[in-house]
């Protein structure tokens, strides 16, 4: 096959793009913990929860934090509506067919607000398991999101996402056994790779497990201190 | 940004490699249609329960007709495991980090199998659901699944996919309730860009839709003909 030829050349401008990424990230990593500002990326499949579970997040947060959500999606600003009406401060990505969202991106729509008046950013990637994993936005956290309705052997088949995340999420905890979901068996799953991985259990729908995760977000950002002005 | 510069590049090596592509796809769907083969793509989320249903087409089709199956995954054997089964030929193909499945994999992986034995192919596609739409894999029919634990906005949100299918089917049906699936939004939201889409409606679970499903495939596979030798 001649594509074979090709695929080096695709390969090597893929890595110089990858490389502007991660330069670009790290720029944006300095520019948050200069200001303050805890940045945490959610990533998962279509459809896991990450918005329902984010707009619980952010009005909690609220009431005590300068909080700001961007949030990724091919088409539609359904999410950013939902999120709005937690009170935090919400920007919609739209990015056409791209299936993840990229450091220039998020720097991008920074520019509309004063990260020092910002505690805590949340980015909701692209519904997908698979693009996400290789950008770098800068965050101080990646945290996977699985639903229980997907199944428990989600972890093992996309091991570049689990791989690149720092938490995971089990959301949808609620339905568990409606959906005969082995937990056991999800938790092997994960820790196939990642032995040592912290795992939270959500439902935002039956506020289970949700200040577990906010608690664990403060004390991520206070042990990293930064200068906020808030 | 100086990424700028670099980007019609990608695009257009992304182009050939596209248009090589749909030159392979294009004789695949002529092999097949000489050897009677009916091709189907499956396409979705990871988790929407593709598999699961899969093999329920595939033990009832199997009383009838020779059938088989690729499944597409990053990693791990586990779908073919499941599969097999069914009684179906099947072969396993893991793309490490590439999020769909190509013409050339699906070429490659024919080679062990005489296409003169076979009257339906089924092609299990990586769960995602933005890369997908982009490869034609010679197949006669893209189905989208969607499942009601995803909620009901996902075709809005997600248009290249649903614009590259012939069908959606919405899955674990018998959830609908549990989940507060609202069905006349997602008959919508399908229909905002596909007005005329034939949308299926199953549980593998519960035994529903399966024949419907299975009926339409087989009238579709005997419109189209073919030299079947079976």
């Amino acid at each position: 096959m001649s594509q074979a030829i090709k695929q080096p050349r695709i390969v090597k401008i893929r890595e110089n793009v990858l490389k502007k990424n991660d330069m670009l990230a790290r720029e944006l990593r300095k520019r948050f913990q200069e200001n303050g500002v805890y940045v945490v990326n959610l990533v998962s499949s279509p459809g896991s929860g990450k918005t329902t579970l984010l707009t619980e997040v952010l009005t909690r947060l609220s009431n005590k934090y300068k909080t700001a959500a961007l949030v990724g999606d091919l088409a539609t600003e359904n999410d950013a509506e939902r999120l709005e009406k937690s009170g935090a401060l919400v920007h919609q990505i739209t990015t056409g067919t791209v299936c993840h969202l990229e450091a220039q991106m998020i720097e991008a729509s920074l520019k509309q607000w004063n990260l020092a008046e910002i505690d805590f950013l949340f980015i909701e990637n692209v519904g997908n398991l698979v693009c996400p994993s290789s950008y770098d936005l800068g965050e101080n956290i990646r945290a996977v999101l699985f639903s229980t309705t997907e199944g428990e052997d989600k972890p093992e088949k996309y091991p570049t996402i689990v791989n690149s995340a720092d938490v995971a999420i089990i959301t949808k905890i609620d339905l568990a056994d409606a959906v005969e979901f082995d937990k056991e068996r999800f938790y092997e799953s994960i820790y196939k790779s990642r032995p040592e991985m912290k795992i939270f259990e959500v439902s935002a729908k039956k506020d289970e497990g949700i200040d577990e995760w906010i608690d664990f977000l403060i004390k991520e950002k206070n042990l990293l201190g930064g200068q906020s002005i808030n």
